[in-house]
Order: C-alpha cells, then structure tokens, then sequence
C-alpha cells in the first residue's frame, strides 16, 4: 500500500508573498500546470490511487482535481476536511512576509515561522468572525475554529484524521492519495518518519512534486521516492 | 429545502452523435462553458447548496467542478455514485446514432431511446469486460454491472440512492445539488413530480440548466424554477 502526498500548487497569495493559513485563495496558473504536472508525474510512474484525501481550501481541492483529470481518476473518493487545512497563521493572515519581517525583524518573524510550538500572534475577534460564520466549517465547534496556530497545534488536529481515515486504508490495502499544505503535510511526514520537533520546521516540501511511500503491513515505511523532475 | 438538478455540458460523443451511456468521454469546450453558466446562473440566482451529489462517470463530474468553482463552493462535500449514472445503453454504446438509425430503422431506434421499459440490445460479453475489471466498479457485484437498461431499470437504481441520501438530506433542511446526466435526471423527476410512465421518456432536460426544485417540510413541491437564459 502506498501514501502519496502532494503539496498544492502555487497560490495567488504565495505568488504576492502573503501569510495565507485559512484564507481561501486560488491557485496561479504556475500553480494549475505544478498540479498537472503532479498528476502527469504519477501517470507516468503507473502509481494508482483509490482514495483521495484534501482539505476545505480551494488551492489543495483545485490541486487534487487537476491531479484527478489528469491521471484519468476522477471517479475516484474525495473526502475533505478541515483537520487537513493549512497551519492558521493567526494575525498575520493576509500580511506581506517582507513587510512583516520589515515591522518585526527577520528573527521574530523567523521564529513564527519556524519554531514548533511558538504561535504567531492570534487573530482578532474581528478578524476571526468570518470564519465563525463560513459554511465550510459549520460542523466545527466554534472553539475548535483556532485564533492562531503553530505547527504542534496543526499536528495535533491533522493526526486524529491520519488514524481515523488514512490508516485503516492504508491497512485495508489501499493507495491514497493526499493533496494538502506545506504544514498539514509537515504534520503527516513528521509522524510517518519520526522526524524530531526541532527538525520538521525546517523540512521544505515542493509545491506539485508527489512524495510517495510504501508501507509493508505494519505500516513500517519500506520506500519513499519523490518525483521530481 | 431546494433540490438543485444539472445535466451534464456537451460530452464528447454528444458532439459526434454516439451513444454514450457508461461510457466515460470528457467535456466538449462547449460543454465546459455549459458547466460553468449553470454555475454562474445559480451564483446570479443566490442559491446556495450544502451537498453535491454526482455519477462515477467525468462528464458529469466535471461538469460538477465548474460549478462548485463558479459558485465558490469547491469545499462542498460530493458524493459520487453509479446509481446516478446515464442509463447503460447496452451494445449501442460507442455507435453512431444515425448510422443506427439507417441500420436498424428509425422506428426501432425510436423504441430504443424513448420507451420506458424496451431495453437496447445487450452488450456481450467482450463488450462488457471492461467494466467489470473497472476500479470504479469494484464495490458492485458483477451481476450488478448492467449490459444494458432501460429507463423503468435506471429509475430502479436511481431511487435507492435518492431514498437513502438525497431525501434524507432535503429532510434535514439541507439544498442539495445533483450533477448527473438525462436519463438518471429523468428518474428523480419522475418521481418528485409523479409523472406517468409514458410521459416521462419525451421530457428534455436542457444540458447545462439548472432545475431547481423547492419542497416543503413534507418534501412535497412549492415551487419549480428552470434557470435558462
């Protein structure tokens, strides 16, 4: 059985060098061609998948389609999910990384960033109420809707899905595949290969380069090829 | 409560004029800009869905992903489902509809398409392998996997699904969106509008139209709308 993960491509918002978390931006058409090519990359590596994972943000779903059409698998599951978002970057949601680095200096801003379990700071009230009232979360607790969040916290929130979903596919001999965000992958890597706290941060994921593992039937990792170029 | 039903844009073998049934070809250009006017007609309309129902088969899918683009509700759950695909056109799948028609005469191709309970001649068994080797089918039974249907056979496997998750949805106070294809789409209009078994085979459904439906809390019909033009 096999895990693919696949970061989502370029945003609009990674394309202006903005802190985007849960804010709901689309892809760039850099970002619809990474996803194609995703898709084209495990085309062309015979790797099949039966179910599909992804969060409620358009620029992993849109990811995931593309990824889809592309190996002729639309027909396939998706299930979505909140608990697979990415990292809510709390305040800084919507603020230029340089402008924020320019107001907080490069370390503080290296340390919201970077660090394991230091959170940005939280978001408003205000700022918040939006997501409160979005439709896509309807289901969620109010005070499960986070103000802000660091990659434990992400961690923490992305594994109950991991044991309740992926797992007992993985063990029913199933291949799956996940199109997320650079932290809620993070999150799913860091467990996969016990990957140490302080280690993880600083692991960068390509945006629409498929990383898949195979596990023998203890879910012991016995192959991860990355397919790049 | 609103029931929101959307045939699928232009399909490839709608362009050429071949029956199409099971079979699964992609959108025309033109069937794509269908897909997204329903979408832009319903986002003009303010009508907003909370689930989306769709067949194992990428017209209709696709035609589905515009729309949940269009209206901005990509994080909308999607249920897909063979019980809601076009009606198995048996061993005409893949002819061309007027070289059958000089074939076998317009009378008996008439029968064939618009008769509530004439099936199509069955495929055979080469015909058919296919599709019980398909991934998309694996959790039917074999004998399940139909070689050919009529109309009364489609309404047979439309309704369980209709029964067991549309209705429950609609009762639930829930506006549910269903991407399907026109003899699937006749099924669920035979029922909610009680029409006579030989009535419904001369109903055309508009591709890319939405109908939208509106029931009171005994799932009876208040009101109808067809958003064209």
């Amino acid at each position: 059985m096999k895990l693919i993960l696949v970061r989502h491509g370029q945003s609009e918002w990674n394309q202006l060098n903005q802190f985007t978390g849960w804010e709901d931006v689309g892809l760039t058409e850099k970002g619809i061609n990474e996803a194609k090519s995703a898709g084209h990359k495990l085309k062309e590596a015979g790797i099949d998948f039966d179910l599909a994972y992804t969060s409620r943000l358009k620029r992993a779903i849109k990811t995931l389609y593309y990824i889809l059409d592309e190996t002729d698998r639309l027909w396939v599951d998706v299930t979505k999910t909140w608990r697979l978002n990415e990292r809510h970057y709390g305040a800084l949601q919507g603020l230029n990384k340089k402008e924020t680095a320019e107001k907080y200096g490069d370390e503080q801003v290296h340390i919201w960033r970077r660090s394991y379990d230091v959170c940005p700071p939280a978001m408003s009230a205000d700022q918040a109420a939006k997501f409160l009232v979005d439709p896509r979360y309807a289901n969620l607790a109010k005070d499960r809707i986070p103000l802000t969040e660091n990659l434990k916290i992400t961690l923490e929130r992305v594994m109950p899905f991991y044991e309740d979903h992926i797992v007992p596919a993985l063990l029913d001999d199933k291949n799956v595949l996940v199109a997320a965000h650079g932290n809620s992958l993070r999150a799913l890597i860091k467990k996969i290969e016990g990957i140490a706290d302080d280690e993880i941060t600083s692991l960068e994921i390509a945006t629409g380069v498929p990383i898949v593992y195979e596990f023998d039937t203890d879910l012991k990792v016995i192959d991860k090829k990355i397919l790049d170029a």
